[in-house]
């Protein structure tokens, strides 16, 4: 169980219905439910705890797949999805989906740094790094990008610079990654509503029905 | 193009607008997919083919995976979320998804054979297969069953005996499997409207909107 993230994941976590979204900078469907999550929980009184997984290790050293742009079917089919759904919901991507993510561990890093750190701050630095990477095609595997948006986010300030790129920050990305597939997070985004997983943008309508109903 | 099996699937199939449906008899939400995708296409006025394709040669040995209930992580999730479905939806699963498949090769042989020389028994043949599969928990890798299940769905005789179980029945799969592949099919449900796919049972509500607005 990822406690450590979740307690300290923002003021409103210590609500007693949290949804816990989990997503990777480089996916995608994680940006696109970035965008639906908050409100979709606040509609039927929950709120979100925001955590990073990684693809990379899930999917390639877990899973034993390939990176998934590169499996042949899936791969070509995944950025064709992607970019229908940005079509579908008027999003201008810059980044296409279906060219080579770049290394989210910096990214991880300083948003897993801020969680600890400056809990308020960490889901304004992953909204505006997703935007960085999707909507403005910004680098983010460059830790002098990265200490931007931590700046454009609202943080600044020499010890933040410091933090997001220091060794503690690599380890509590680890560790929370190691705690994401503890609880069975393969993929972005994954949503987990008590102990109901919901893995894809798709499954949004149906974790909808699961809010509103209470499950089945 | 999988033209031969698609001209050829009904008679209803020779209008403008059809969907080609891709399932896999031991995927559980190929299963669910059978049940609503023909009334889905009928309101918009699509007609639509059915093709058997096989997860074991798309997922295992062009994608490169082991077989889906047994990649970590991603195969619990999956037998959870059919079960789930199942629940939801009223259906009295008697297999379990999480359950080891077995070989559907000898439906599929009977599918395609059907398509080929009864091309009207085909659909009901598959129907009455998925039912037996998941709803009655029958073997239908074993080849007796599955010409009974032929016989329970309306057709009978020697010929159509031979028939199902021939080398041009293998024949048949396996060429209709490589149609699949190169129109970019690699899961069971799969769909696609003119040169538009759309992967799992969980896309069904974005086709629809695709059907429903002429796509985007």
């Amino acid at each position: 169980m990822n406690t450590a993230a979740t307690m300290q994941n923002s003021p409103a976590s210590t609500a007693a219905r949290p949804i816990d979204f989990y997503f990777d900078f480089i996916s995608p469907f994680g940006y696109f439910a970035s965008l639906r999550i908050d409100a979709l929980a606040a509609k039927y009184g929950y709120t979100v705890n925001w955590h990073s997984m990684l693809i990379g290790v899930s999917v390639v050293k877990v899973m034993g797949m390939k990176p998934l742009l590169e499996v042949p079917l899936k791969g070509p089919y995944i950025a064709h999805d992607a970019r229908r759904y940005a079509r579908r919901h008027g999003i201008a991507l810059v980044r296409d989906p279906g060219a080579p993510p770049v290394d989210p561990r910096p990214a991880g890093r300083a948003f897993n740094w801020l969680l600890q750190h400056y809990p308020e701050a960490a889901r304004p630095f992953a909204q505006h790094a997703f935007a960085a990477y999707w909507l403005q095609g910004r680098d983010i595997s460059d830790p002098a990008v990265v200490a931007e948006i931590v700046g454009e986010s609202g943080c600044a300030g020499a010890q933040i610079a410091q933090g997001i790129a220091s060794e503690e920050a690599g380890r509590l990305l680890r560790s929370n990654v190691e705690a994401s597939l503890a609880r069975g997070v393969f993929g972005s985004p994954f949503f987990i509503v008590g102990d109901e997983p919901f893995f894809g943008a798709e499954k949004m309508e149906l974790l909808e029905e699961w809010l509103a109903s209470g499950g089945w």
